[in-house]
């Protein structure tokens, strides 16, 4: 796997990633906060909701590119999920596989920020971040989004 | 099944839900348009997506759930659902039972706009929109979300 | 809504549903049992079982289908769901809204089986069990499948 | 990614896959076929099914490993899914995010059959298969099953 480093502007997605996970934290419902940055540069961050029926939950991914579906965009470049601890903790999640698979429908090359430490349950992992292509998260995807 | 009149409110709900659908149609991705108003009056609108795996496939009402509360907000009061054809005309949709469970979990009172005609998909069904509430779109709900 | 009695092929049913709770049971893991039975009077049983995405899960209504899909059939006419407690208690349960969109997918007329009881989680709630078709369970369904 | 040839057990699960795919085939409804073995060598097959709502199709692969589940069994090994076209043509599906999710959490060194072919919608692309880790094909999985 790839790993490159984070350039400014990936930063500024972090951020807002951890940002939105304590702005937005309902404890037991709404916990991962993600950021989604497009190519032209806009960011757009939203919070994971949990369900009755766990099939039915949205992660912090999807729901930060239905903001940024909402404000007429697909461009997407950059992607980052945190999820906040009930004491305040954050930690940089890897996508689901699902999130793999819709965020690669947006763009095969979308950019993932996760940590480069070996476990990211680890305390100081989120300290850690880097770049990793989603079609790396995804080798042989078989299904493709017919535009 | 018990319909009540739209007020003022919801025909704005109505409203944006069909301005989003043509605001943000790209044709075969992006064709149902949502909006949702919350207790305290603020409108949310978003559209759906698909995705080339369906079960990805993030439906108007729980993306313009997701913007709703990306902005903080969970009192989700009444919602809107409009798919939008190729050829412009719009007809207004009853919620799927995932959608029926995710807005149930937010609030079981929650107002659904829909047609009161027998065919929703009539060219002119649209023009009747009559307000249904979602926990007799969804009777005998077994699971309830524990905030 | 309107409740029928259950005959004995639907007792049936039931029962299997039950056993099927008990015999493939993991706490935790595997708690839904469910049985399904054909037109034909085939009867087919399953169980659910939970994964580490939510999303992922799948209903015992759901695994009874794919086994009878499996076995070459798709005239669905009973469904029955069981959740087995850890101490060995059973209740009946109405299906979520996704097992009601694929139930109604294979007929429109099939019959569920659940309590009369407006409590379903009352410990004897399951001695009571009655008929319901899932048409009343979805009512307003906006999608049909095409086959 | 690491290629490890067939065992002729493995050649036994591809040809139930393909099997399974011509047996159950419904045009548009049930296309993919998909077998799965045991540790303990036993063999379940089953078919993919399409319903209304693009969210509650169900996989092949999820299919065969509720086949396997409502048979008591849980040490999932080896996984393939077949395509079955129209015509009669067969061809090996790499898995979705979601079964690449189900799949590791029963065995994250569960072994995927797929073809070595760079596109696996070749014609011949079905006559090369080898087998794969499942962890390869979902490399930092974030979510592991608490069994």
């Amino acid at each position: 796997m790839q790993f490159q480093a984070l350039t400014e502007a990936d930063v500024e997605v972090l951020t807002q990633a951890i940002t939105a996970s304590d702005r937005l934290y309902v404890k037991g419902i709404q916990e991962v906060g993600a950021a989604v940055r497009t190519a032209s540069g806009a960011i757009f961050s939203a919070i994971h909701f949990e369900t009755s029926t766990g099939f039915a939950n949205v992660c912090g991914e999807v729901a930060a590119i239905c903001v940024m579906v909402a404000a007429g965009r697909r461009d997407l470049e950059t992607v980052a999920a945190v999820w906040r601890s009930p004491t305040g903790e954050h930690f940089l999640l890897p996508p689901c596989g699902r999130c793999r698979e819709v965020i690669s429908d947006f763009n095969p090359q979308a950019r993932i920020i996760l940590s480069s430490r070996p476990n990211h349950w680890d305390a100081d992992a989120i300290r850690f971040p880097v770049i990793v292509l989603v079609e790396e998260l995804l080798p042989l995807k078989s299904n493709h989004l017919k535009v």
